[in-house]
């Protein structure tokens, strides 16, 4: 062996060593942002049946309901499952509409995988808010690492980014909490990899849901196990016959291991103020500021023309059939921008698909490469009834990482999302107590509120 | 779309459709010594540590227990788990040592991932002997055909394809016993590929088992999910960015479609007679028929060669410090033939490792390359310190597809295992029991003989 440390091993002792007082307290409260961002988001789909059957299930085979299911209290409904069922569940409530946090060089998802096992540890075990907090933001950090050294590969051989790389986050967040030592929670790790799993192909059905489940669950399991002794190879994600590399990357271990604790990969998480892929936020925000700057109504507009680079072009030009169609449709981003002035999680369901204005607008939109604008930029031209033409280019959109989400703004989204999840009543009560968690002695009141 | 069928699709048809009256008498009869060969090296080492640590982590967490583990009862220790629970560790009891079946196309070990959740249905739902075992046939071949499908680049390139292609199996026989329809069978197999992993790399520690507990654990989930009406993508499998081509594979899809129900991969399952790497048993076969003939005691013998192909010589010419290394030993091997006469699960343990007779012959045996020697094969020469020399080839090893086990064979290696995990009371009721399962209207009185 050379000097250089096993990845696993760097990040094992990086995890133990790491205390709460030496993190910036501008990251500290990235991490409670995260929280607010992640929980809205489960809360907003507690009534999606891909929540509710994959609840339905779970529960079947349940052990002692310690740990709050976001979202789910009244109705006779089950509120609480075991710490692994819990886990299952809340993540794949927080990632359903990827309307979630993205990472953007990775496109990982954060929060989703990490969260739920931590809140469900913390609810079971009584872990005070600053120990989920800090349990919390490791995990982040490890995910997203760990995605850096296999993309922008990775994702495109097939990989679902968010659950092979968040099953890391999640086993690094879970050692954190239950108090590893560094080698059990290099073995954490190296039990993850063998756990790890998630196919792009099945994006677009409910089995990318059972992927991410399976990643919250399976990094909890992975720390416990190495708790309790159970061990994993030394080089389990950068061996010749690893995880990296089974999957066809080559691994880039000092993206993983370089600057641990000065350099923060969590600090470039971004927020999402609208549930669609993240390249149509720019389309939609150019519309909203074209409709106020034109104040014309949607008879009044001809046609529309949306530039932008290849990528926004080969997700984005389709015929919108589904709610997924929907989320990542540059005549649907448009038409919302333009007809709704709102683009909220009610306008990408069936009946805004469906919605005669909508389709009939969309009809207008034509979309077109501009190769010189950037990803995630957009330019939107407008032309009149009566021949005018408008047009703004948007290159950095609400919510990006030049325009972060104000905390006023992610609390607004976090209220919207209470309201479809029919929690309207308890929205600001929830949100007390998590910007105030840092500070909590343990955290059952603020998961009674999120029930 | 062609004529061609999805992979998934066909192999939903085909479990749908299949029928136990017309499975071939002989496969049917494999189904039960299959199934004999596994509950064997399950109860075989219900005491290890390895099973024991499994065991104590999921019961935190099980739901109501319903399904026997297999060899835990008494001292005090849970015997049941929820059927989720009871199949991962079950699982990783069934091929904790390697001793169980090899589909030697794949190196798969077919049984483990398959047996233990359909068992653990079967004792919650009250399915019969026969219906379990139809499953269990079916699940086999899907897991050996998608194994063939990928093979042989899929485990070179660092796949564990027991964990891997397990989970299909797994799944498969869950959508059989459940009785879900052919649509969601498909859906089940698409819901499995999205938690499909295991390392090679991790193969010499505990995360290996947790691959393989997942394994199973998974495709009860997968087809539970699917009968309520989860989905996946239609080529979860084959897809673009599916199953196989993330995995590095371009698969081979007429391996999986092609003459379901006429050519079965089942058929072609081997079992061991030695808990050692399989392309050892011609080494241990032969120097156990020259100590029969020579009948001299090990002082006798000075030297011994060992030649076989050029992967023998790559797993076993190594230095043996651990039960792992013993197992995949041309020295050890050759020493257990010469010095004990015989080669159980004991042979391999660390007394065995360290024993000081076999310690003293495994210095005088020498590993040669013959690359005229087929995969499998050994030849042996041993020089008498009186100068004689004899040498056996063998080609076809005890447990070889040329050489089957008898039935009278699996039921020996049975009474072996059950002592060894402490059973050796009910071992013949056991047995009983698994040879008439067919007729049985229930498995509750089998696994209560298995607890």
């Amino acid at each position: 062996m050379s000097g250089q440390p096993y990845a696993g091993e760097a990040l094992g002792r990086f995890l133990a060593a790491s205390r709460w007082e030496d993190i910036p307290p501008a990251l500290r409260h990235e991490a409670v942002r995260s929280l607010v961002n992640h929980l809205g988001c489960a809360l907003g789909v507690a009534r999606d049946p891909a929540v509710t059957t994959a609840l339905r299930v779970v529960a079947e085979f349940s052990g002692v309901p310690v740990a709050t299911i976001i979202g789910q209290s009244g109705n006779g409904q089950r509120r609480k499952l075991d710490p692994m069922s819990a886990a299952f569940v809340n993540c794949i409530a927080g990632n359903l509409l990827d309307y979630d946090d993205t990472h953007l060089r990775t496109v990982i998802h954060p929060a989703a995988p990490v969260a739920p096992p931590l809140l469900a540890l913390a609810e079971q075990r009584g872990y005070s808010g600053a120990e989920v907090l800090h349990a919390f933001l490791l995990g982040l950090e490890v995910e997203c690492r760990i995605g850096n050294a296999v993309s922008p590969g990775h994702y495109d051989r097939g990989w679902h980014i968010t659950s092979t790389c968040g099953v890391f986050g999640a086993a690094a967040g879970s050692a954190k909490l239950l108090g590893l030592t560094a080698t059990q929670a290099w073995h954490a790790l190296g039990i993850a990899a063998s756990q790890s799993a998630g196919l792009v192909e099945n994006l677009p059905s409910a089995a990318k849901n059972v992927g991410m489940g399976n990643a919250a669950r399976h990094g909890l399991l992975a720390a416990l196990l190495a708790q309790q002794g159970y061990e994993a190879a030394p080089a389990a994600i950068e061996g010749p016959l690893g995880w990296a590399r089974a999957m066809g990357d080559v691994p880039q271990v000092e993206e993983i291991t370089g600057g641990l604790g000065e350099r923060w990969e969590i600090a470039r998480t971004t927020y999402k103020p609208y549930p669609a892929g993240i390249v149509f936020h720019a389309v939609i925000d150019a519309c909203l500021q074209l409709r106020a700057e034109l104040d014309v109504p949607p008879d009044a507009i001809a046609a529309v023309t949306v530039a932008g680079d290849a990528l926004l072009l080969a997700r984005g030009d389709r015929v919108v059939r589904t709610e997924r169609d929907a989320r990542v449709s540059i005549h649907h981003s448009a038409a919302l921008g333009f007809v709704r002035g709102r683009a909220g999680v009610a306008e990408f369901e069936m009946p805004a698909v469906l919605d005669p204005a909508l389709v009939a607008f969309r009809a207008k939109v034509t979309a077109e490469l501009d190769a010189a604008l950037p990803r995630g930029a957009a330019r939107v031209t407008v032309r009149l009834a009566d021949g005018r033409e408008q047009a703004v280019t948007v290159l950095h959109p609400r919510g990006s990482e030049a325009r972060p989400m104000s905390d006023a703004e992610l609390a607004a989204k976090f209220r919207d999302n209470a309201v479809l999840g029919g929690a309207a009543d308890r929205a600001d009560a929830a949100l007390e107590a998590l910007w105030a968690l840092e500070t909590a002695p343990e955290i059952g009141g603020l998961m009674a509120l999120l029930a």
